[in-house]
């Protein structure tokens, strides 16, 4: 049966993004953002929803620059941690034995233990209440050669990345099985397609 | 070892979303898109990402409304088929056998067979190259009732959303084990949290 329920932000599965900055004094910061997507396919965009109480609000608007580190499955303590605590309180870093690493094409950190990271600089700002949308464009891309698959790209199997299954659960989840592939299986319902 | 490599639309997981639309006509449409997520908690806000070829983009623009729907996972096929057609070129509610259901509180239908979808107004546009980012205001929710969770809000693990693996794989993948507890789990790196 179906229900119709108050209005929540739920999407299922929504990411677990690392988003690193600097501050104007140079430090590194990150933090746990689960509101974003990708925006534009040319140019390169992905956006990510930050409120303005955050240290990283006012590091993305000073420096015009953010990386998107995508965390492992094995870093979810890690990622979990960093959305627990601001930046303005510790050094989200050094409290997690993460290492931040100079991105070499923004004025940004990478989170060098994690697989890969898209590094952005801040094209358009979206004032929506209590989330802005930073929206980048995607600069470059850093991955550990390991997690890439035959075409050079971050394969989500060895990525591992976790997934935030939001208000409904408020866990985080591991990806599963393969279900088949894209632009592919639909034909499946068409044997005219084929 | 880190890889420098080009800029790519690469975010692990991406979801998979399946906006229902009418047309000026009336006619029911729905698109696969996996370029959106949550804008803002407060307004409650979703953005998805439309190139203007589609027939959906102009059907947004007419209307001012859209659903989200989050297909599970044993509906891969006819998700995948939802991106392999244009709406302009045949019917995909036909086609894949889903129902139509128009939306009691915006001007878009919900596709029945799906476990539960977000009812969207048009608030804002972002054109972006390729891409135009439409940002819609929650303003419902409709679900199954076998997909709640004890707080009455779709649980992940019982709607088995799509996971889009991207062009790493070009595939679809299921959701995994449970992790662990958001805004919990990084507790235990530190024991002066508990």
């Amino acid at each position: 049966m179906k229900l119709s329920l108050p209005p929540k932000t739920i999407l299922l599965p929504s990411p677990v993004l690392i988003i690193g900055t600097f501050g104007a004094d140079g430090k590194p910061n990150m933090m746990n953002a689960a509101w974003g997507g990708i925006a534009s396919s040319k140019p390169p965009c992905i956006s990510v929803s930050i409120r303005e109480a955050t240290l990283s609000y006012h590091n993305i608007i000073y420096t015009k620059a953010f990386t998107v580190n995508i965390p492992s499955e094995k870093h979810f303590r890690e990622a979990d941690f960093v959305g627990m605590v601001s930046g303005r309180e510790c050094d989200k870093f050094k409290e997690t034995h993460l290492t931040p690493e100079k991105s070499k094409i923004v004025n940004a950190p990478i989170v060098k233990e994690f697989p890969y990271a898209l590094e952005c600089i801040l094209v358009r700002q979206v004032d929506l209440g209590t989330h802005t949308m930073f929206i980048g464009e995607i600069a470059g891309m850093v991955a550990d050669s390991e997690v890439l698959s035959s075409n050079q790209l971050p394969d989500i199997g060895k990525v591992r990345p976790i997934l935030f299954g939001s208000f409904g659960s408020m866990a985080y989840y591991s990806v599963g099985d393969k279900l088949g592939s894209a632009f592919s299986v639909g034909k499946e319902l068409h044997q005219d397609m084929i």
